[in-house]
């Protein structure tokens, strides 16, 4: 592991997308994002996705070039195309219009369908969060897990964000219905460590916090168990009916690789429109103080609120560099022709 | 346990009502609502919370004559105020409320504050669905479960339900925060058995599948650990903004019983605005065909879509007779004047 400078990370990034083909405004927007994430602490979708993501671009399965567009409109609530395009600039699209629909009407909905991986879904909560919005968002995407009662992969791991924002630094959750990632079980396979709590099943059906095991079987959990799953296909369901998108079962024979034509929902709510602003500062640090205020399972242990823990990795990544795996970087630097 | 006709069942709990001081038409309704709870299954809520009902109504906590009220309206939006009145009829009225906005305008919310315990929160899912609409519903609660990192209760388990309509039985989620319920450990220590999965710390700490000694250190486990710890944040923020009511916190320092004067969310779409009959059905059956097509973890298991079980034991129990704890029953007819 080494550090990077954010904006050497963010430049090479833009170098490696330019040079796959995409136009400046969206390669300089999409490295920014993905710099970002790293730098938040999301490593699996910031740097260790750019490789992924030029491949699809060079498999045509991500349309550099495509912009999403509005098919229709129905009062504070719109329905997107995304065309195929980047994920990310369509998701930051469809988050600047339903942010602007809840400044005018208190609230707006944009259900964008045919769209590609939008990366880390917290992108969206946390600009939704600095333009004054409370958010809530989400995707579908291909089958990557079993439903519970399954060992075959059948339901999306469909992240779910929602945001509201604070002036103190906002509060953001961000979480798949997958209890932990692949990209974490390989990270701590490769650390030879145990997942802090079991995350699947292994060959024998037994849970397991052996990451090795669950990579073998595929077999990993859905937060909740029965909960996270159940979750997963109630997303699915009404993110394409809004959207009339496709359904997780849908992009699965639609066969464009990771979320290749999902479906995601945005909605905003302005704040100011549902109460003054001492009542919600109350609200958020009155449940604040509570959190902090609660009895910690070690002496001198935290509780966190959503979002807390994000805002100290940034910081400190800010300051001493975005810690990058050095296999993954110099593969990027090579897309850069660096 | 012993097998009682619904209409018995539902009779009975309305007499309890209205020897409580309940009118005549909301004690119907809430009888009717309960006893519809413990047939679908969900015991916890059903018959086994009137005695705890009759006992808040004698405190002055639930306002038997209350009805709800529309504090504004913002198009296809509304806040509505509970006034304590009986969290079922407030509920009901909410949900129906929101589901003729959505059937006008495509979608509608009413975010109601100041109410009672809504008791199942599937009732308003099922109430939508049979309305034709999709919905998304929440609460707020008081503290009853550590966040992650806590050992002292500082996080409501906020119930969250979400609903799709369909004509060969609809999809319905209602899962709350916690892993289990309190009645879940109950019910399974009484047993003398294990849960089927840990579900909470026990005095040392550690993980633990004995639900007596989660219920001695009340450290009930958020479902997804860290996740539904956050998640409960969200909800209850976002719910107490959106309806100008009580946060968790508030609704701790109002010290009215479980869910004294809580907010609640009731989102409904109409799937008819968002696309054809035909393409939401493909989604709706197709996304069934690909789960009941999934591998099974044991040869003969089944993968089951939200609420596929709920049905089922709806049917076993309306034929069969409801299953009810002896006790239980007989308190219940001794408040009904039996």
């Amino acid at each position: 592991m080494t550090r990077i400078p954010f904006d050497t990370l963010e430049t090479t990034i833009r170098n490696a997308f330019l040079r796959a083909g995409m136009p400046e405004a969206a390669a300089e927007t999409c490295a920014r994002i993905h710099a970002e994430s790293s730098c938040d602490g999301v490593y699996s979708h910031g740097l260790n996705r750019v490789e992924r993501f030029v491949d699809y671009i060079h498999k045509g399965w991500v349309d550099v070039h495509a912009t999403p567009f509005c098919v229709e409109k129905m009062g504070l609530m719109e329905v997107w195309d995304g065309q195929m395009g980047p994920g990310i600039t369509n998701a930051l699209a469809a988050t600047e219009r339903c942010t602007e629909l809840a400044k005018e009407q208190g609230m707006g909905l944009v259900a964008l369908r045919n769209t590609t991986h939008w990366m880390r879904g917290g992108t969206y909560g946390w600009q939704a969060a600095e333009k004054g919005c409370m958010a809530i968002c989400w995707t579908n995407t291909e089958s990557c897990m079993p439903a519970w009662g399954a060992t075959s992969e059948c339901i999306g791991n469909n992240p779910f964000i929602m945001a509201v924002p604070r002036e103190g630094g906002h509060i953001v959750l961000d979480m798949a219905m997958s209890q932990y990632s692949y990209g974490k079980l390989q990270v701590t396979r490769q650390q030879g460590k145990k997942l802090p709590y079991p995350g699947g099943f292994d060959q024998e059906g037994h849970l397991t916090d052996d990451p090795g095991a669950i990579e073998e079987t595929r077999r990993i959990l859905p937060m909740g168990y029965w909960k996270g799953s159940g979750f997963a296909v109630m997303l699915d369901l009404i993110g394409a009916i809004l959207s009339g998108g496709r359904t997780t079962a849908q992009v699965d024979a639609y066969g464009k690789g990771s979320c290749g034509s999902c479906c995601q929902i945005f909605v905003a709510f302005d704040p100011a429109r549902f109460g003054n602003a001492e009542s919600i500062r109350e609200a958020l640090e009155g449940t604040i103080r509570h959190l902090h205020g609660a009895k910690p399972v070690t002496p001198n242990g935290e509780i966190r609120y959503p979002g807390e823990g994000t805002l100290r990795t940034r910081a400190e990544n800010l300051l001493a560099g975005v810690p990058v795996d050095e296999n993954t970087w110099e593969k990027v630097r090579a897309l850069a022709g660096f």
